[in-house]
């Protein structure tokens, strides 16, 4: 008899439920998105919603409605009443036995939560320690998998070295961003961060970072850092959909400019909030 | 009101149970294993458990006691009675809301099941035709996790060009495995296969396939070969735990050797069967 052990409890295997079948679960086979609101509102959903697209059709899960998708937030959104909230969303190619290959057919399974975003106030007056680690990931990056070993290794380190973000760094030295961050500097009035590549998310909160930089006068750079080069910044600061800019005055170890929130960083931060009212 | 959606239907994100909730599903946060049994006798038990273990601590799973994983594979082997059974097997770090990092003490969640093998014996008799794809994959390939996505388009796209198995092509143009195989060529009647390291999986078939081409005195070359090579071999086979030894009689379109297995392959073969026996 074909059977299923789940912790030490042994059924049927055609008893299964779906969710013990999720492609999801055995390959990270699928695709997500965390999206927040402000006081209310849905931050930026058309563009997560894009890149959502985006993500399902570089893996190929076509048979996703992102219309569907979008009516599911809403529904969901307004049910839960949460001002401040965290929406996570999934969608995995489906359930089927174990095999690398399936039917094109398979119906794709859609998971969401919403919950209640923490307070983050004293991240935000006191800024975060960061520290790096070797950019492990696969070389899709820039597709919003469900694919995400890498990044808890480089916050499980990051936790032990009592740091609250891990920044990749590859093979060639170079930053690329952080494990679930995007990751910027100051230095000399610019702001600086990396180009966007296969090996980088294309983060809709780097986008509006961008914007308010340039709203500031400030000028762009996009090239890639080097850690040396990010722990003698004059700011640092990540960029992350749940709590926008977040300072780093810790890097390595080491204490950027007088270890407090720098004043660009502040300005930007500002300006974010601009785009979120 | 914290929620979850799971597909169309909305319950209070407190309900959830601990499949929608593990680490497994949200980043691929477990390792797993395949074994199979021949004839009522599960073969390389011990490499297998072995690995898993090495598999665990790689990515920091420290509480798990692989004599519980061992007595629970055989209590739920002698419940199956399938002589020639696939055995597949995964830990993940366990069932928490999603976040990167995570409570230490979190129980780890096992999951396991038994099928029945297909039979094989066609594909034995007239080998399998592969097809090449980029190495997309993590920089930590020798650790068997559940970050497979990689995985899966390889063989989404092999699936296209009518072939069984994708063999990864590297960003130095250098064959390194098969999505779900060890590769090997017989060239010049030596035994060629990629040696290990961090980008390829320490597979068990393989060290029984290079035992047993020791065993028939073949000479043998841990050495990678680009595609080229592989497409002017004399024979070419892939090594997987449930099928072993696969004769491969085509490679990117091109008919190797006279289009059946080859000699070499077929004393692999019968060298290995003394192994299960």
């Amino acid at each position: 008899m074909q059977i299923a052990m789940i912790d030490d409890k042994i059924i049927p295997f055609e008893k299964l439920e779906p969710a013990y079948l999720d492609r999801g679960l055995f390959f990270g086979d699928g695709v997500y998105e965390v999206i927040r609101s402000y006081n209310g509102k849905i931050f930026a959903l058309a563009e997560h919603l894009q890149r959502f697209a985006d993500s399902l059709a570089a893996i190929e899960i076509t048979n996703v409605d992102i219309e569907n998708i979008r009516s599911a937030i809403l529904k969901a959104f307004d049910t839960a009443e949460i001002p401040n909230a965290k929406i996570y969303f999934h969608v995995t190619r489906g359930s089927a036995p174990r095999n690398h290959v399936c039917d094109p057919d398979l119906k794709p399974n859609f998971y969401l939560t919403i919950t209640e975003l923490e307070d983050d106030s004293q991240t935000m007056q006191n800024g975060i320690a960061v520290s790096t680690y070797p950019d492990l990931r696969w070389k899709r990056c820039d597709i919003k998998s469900l694919n995400l070993l890498p990044n808890v290794l480089a916050r499980l380190d990051a936790q032990k070295k009592d740091c609250d973000e891990a920044i990749f760094v590859d093979e060639s030295g170079k930053i690329t961003e952080g494990a679930g961050s995007a990751f910027f500097a100051i230095i000399d009035g610019q702001l600086q961060t990396s180009p966007l590549t296969e090996n980088i998310l294309p983060s809709i909160t780097r986008k509006y970072v961008i914007k308010a930089g340039e709203n500031i006068g400030l000028k762009i750079v996009e090239k890639s850092l080097t850690p040396q080069e990010a722990a003698a910044a004059d700011e640092l600061f990540i960029a992350v959909t749940t709590k926008d800019i977040v300072p780093v005055v810790k890097f390595d170890g080491t204490t950027i400019g007088d270890g407090k929130p720098g004043k660009f960083t502040k300005l930007l931060a500002e300006q974010f909030r601009l785009f979120t009212t």
